[in-house]
């Protein structure tokens, strides 16, 4: 973990209810952290609904390939999650090491090995040792408790520099439900890769199928729309669990993503993964600016999410930002290798709502000292207008700083 | 430019012969400089045939423009680079000085301005105030002589720390010929983007659609293969010239690329494109190690190039070499995200010669001290076998340093 938190992080932690259905447990299972939680047991009730996305990476991790299959499913009774070790990389080994923390799992719990999800997190390539979790996982099963979401989302911390939660409470038919998500950050950790890994609890009885309906809409705007620096994780996870306790006080049991009863629970599901999303930016190593760049008066959105996210991964962009520099000659050069239609003479583009370029050309009406003081603000929005039609989308990143490169760049210890 | 030479420069640089048909002079023209040249002139006889490629941006420079729009004639007289401004996004009054800076050199020169070439490299979004060149090149023009191509070169950098030249002589049918190269780098001049300008020259009597299709295999393994940080210039420029002097000398006019009389030729013109395209390696902004990454075993070349390039472009790989730190863990990343067929079970990794992963996990017999020994060298070569196919190719890029954010991240002047 580093040693200070990052200058991005939320200044308030919201309270985190309790989740009919969900008991949390954590533990300090030394695999290779000291002093400090590095597991997580989640236990859900009988009946609980999941669903999954991962990685597009096609060196996936084993407890990627183990969700993955167990998905089919659609059932979940527990959800074990170790920080340390991302049991990535690890050939056949790895495969024995997913199979036996599932059956040590499925013992404490008492359920299915199929009904165990599994997600790691750390160092890529060593051997993860899951006999470490014999007897941690039968202690923490009989000791789990409804909740406490931020102690959760500590014990799965790598490189993140603070814990990162968030909460919802809306009504589906007139019944209250919550949605409680925790994730950890894009962050490294010395020497090797993690992951971003995110977990979303609700009480609501939403059926598999719908659940994977909604998780798979609600990332495209959200974890998608999130870049660090372009690579991708081998273990990149984030599950959704719904328990359907709520069915008990009377919220109806849902089975289509389409059912219009779901409107404002899709609303504030999706703001749940919104929220995290941008802990993760706000968390990016060395990050010391949130970056949101908008692009509209593209062709198509899927033109604009091009653009806007060559823009997000430039690296003279970022490191631009970090120098405090409205640098829009990057932001140009960024729209042109997108390889997306772009009409540089139809180009506008401002930064913190200042145009600096218009119609191709620097805009002549911008006042310098003005850019230079908001380009010392710590969020930076980037607006580029095409003028070509109404494709328009938003991504989140964050700066490229000196820091970056030191925490990634450090011998190997 | 930089006060201090890359580490990485070449210890020697070759003497240049001359090329007959070729003239060069260089000026101080003020354009953004002070105390230094800034403008090249090249001067080529009568019948030059001319061929060149330019940045994929979809947002390109005028000069760019210009170009190929005056290259469908096939015919060159003369070339004029200036660096310090980039005359890129100035709208139309980028357009009206490239259309005023041909006719100061054509009027200089006494030709067409079909038959002007022109580049420029620098600030971008600034006006570029061709009326600079009156006088300038008609000088040059009066004073050009066969050739100091080490000036020339001087004259076209911009944050490059050393001038990049290569030569080469070859037979064609029984006559001796010459190709001599020059190239900046993908440098940036703060606070703004430059770009990568090469121009090749040959006596050799290549019609134009012969060079045309030279230069565009040639670059293919050569400029296409070179990254340093994924970014692409508006204003990227690769112009050949081929004066067609060496018929004099009994030389055979060459029509087609197909001619097998030209095996030698492109032998030595696609050497010539590959040395200055890594010298352009070797001057990326802070690199102090030059990484050549070989994938193998891919199902095809163009998914080797891929998977070469997501490696080359990873800032996590590229964080971790400047760190002297083997870490194929974020290879493994990189291959996983470039979403070309790979199995992560059959991959193997080396650095320097020595392997440290296979069959998808850490190789048992790999010592890691001597590892981090070889990874102290100033060149580090990565090699991913992918174990599938015949798919092979090879990429140049160099690390990312603190020194990369420094350089472009240092507050707008």
């Amino acid at each position: 973990m580093s040693s200070s938190v990052s200058p991005l992080a939320p200044k308030t932690v919201p309270d985190m209810p309790v989740i009919a259905g969900v008991r949390l447990a954590t533990a300090e299972a030394g695999i290779r952290y000291k002093n400090r939680t590095d597991v997580l047991l989640a236990v859900m009730d009988k009946g609980t609904a999941v669903a999954g996305v991962f990685t597009k990476s096609k060196c996936p991790s084993a407890p990627v390939e183990w969700c993955r299959a167990k998905l089919k499913g659609g059932k979940a009774r527990a959800l074990v999650v170790n920080s340390g070790n991302a049991n990535a990389f690890t050939g056949k080994t790895g495969r024995s090491s997913t199979a036996l923390t599932a059956k040590i799992a499925a013992k404490a719990v008492g359920c299915s090995e199929s009904e165990i999800f599994l997600a790691s997190t750390g160092v890529i390539g060593e051997p993860l040792d899951a006999t470490k979790f014999d007897g941690v996982l039968g202690r923490l099963a009989e000791t789990a408790e409804p909740g406490d979401y931020l102690a959760a989302a500590k014990a799965i911390m790598t490189t993140d520099t603070f814990p990162k939660v968030a909460t919802a409470t809306v009504k589906l038919g007139k019944a209250k439900v919550t949605i409680n998500g925790m994730a950890k950050g894009a962050g490294m950790i010395a020497p090797d890769m993690a992951t971003m890994l995110s977990f979303v609890f609700t009480d609501a009885p939403i059926a598999p199928a719908a659940l994977q309906a909604l998780l798979k809409s609600g990332v495209e705007d959200t974890f998608n729309a999130v870049t660090i620096d372009g690579d991708t994780s081998t273990s990149d996870t984030l599950l959704a669990f719904a328990t359907g306790a709520a069915a008990e006080h009377g919220a109806p049991k849902i089975s289509r993503a389409s059912d219009p009863r779901l409107k404002a629970f899709v609303k504030a599901f999706n703001q749940v993964l919104a929220n995290l999303a941008e802990q993760v930016a706000r968390d990016g190593e060395g990050a010391r600016k949130l970056v949101e760049i908008t692009v509209e008066g593209a062709k198509t959105k899927a033109s604009a999410r091009k653009i806007a996210m060559s823009i997000a991964n430039s690296p003279l962009v970022k490191t631009a930002i970090a120098g405090e520099d409205a640098n829009w000659g990057r932001v140009v050069m960024a729209v042109g290798k997108a390889g997306e239609p772009a009409d540089r003479d139809k180009l506008s583009i401002s930064f913190n709502g200042i145009r600096v370029a218009r119609s191709g050309a620097r805009d002549p009406d911008y006042d310098e000292a003005q850019v230079s003081e908001a380009m010392k603000a710590p969020e930076i929005a980037i607006k580029v207008s095409l003028g070509l039609g109404k494709g328009r989308d938003r991504v989140m990143t964050c700066d490229l700083t000196k820091e970056y490169v030191a925490i990634n760049g450090d011998y190997r210890s």
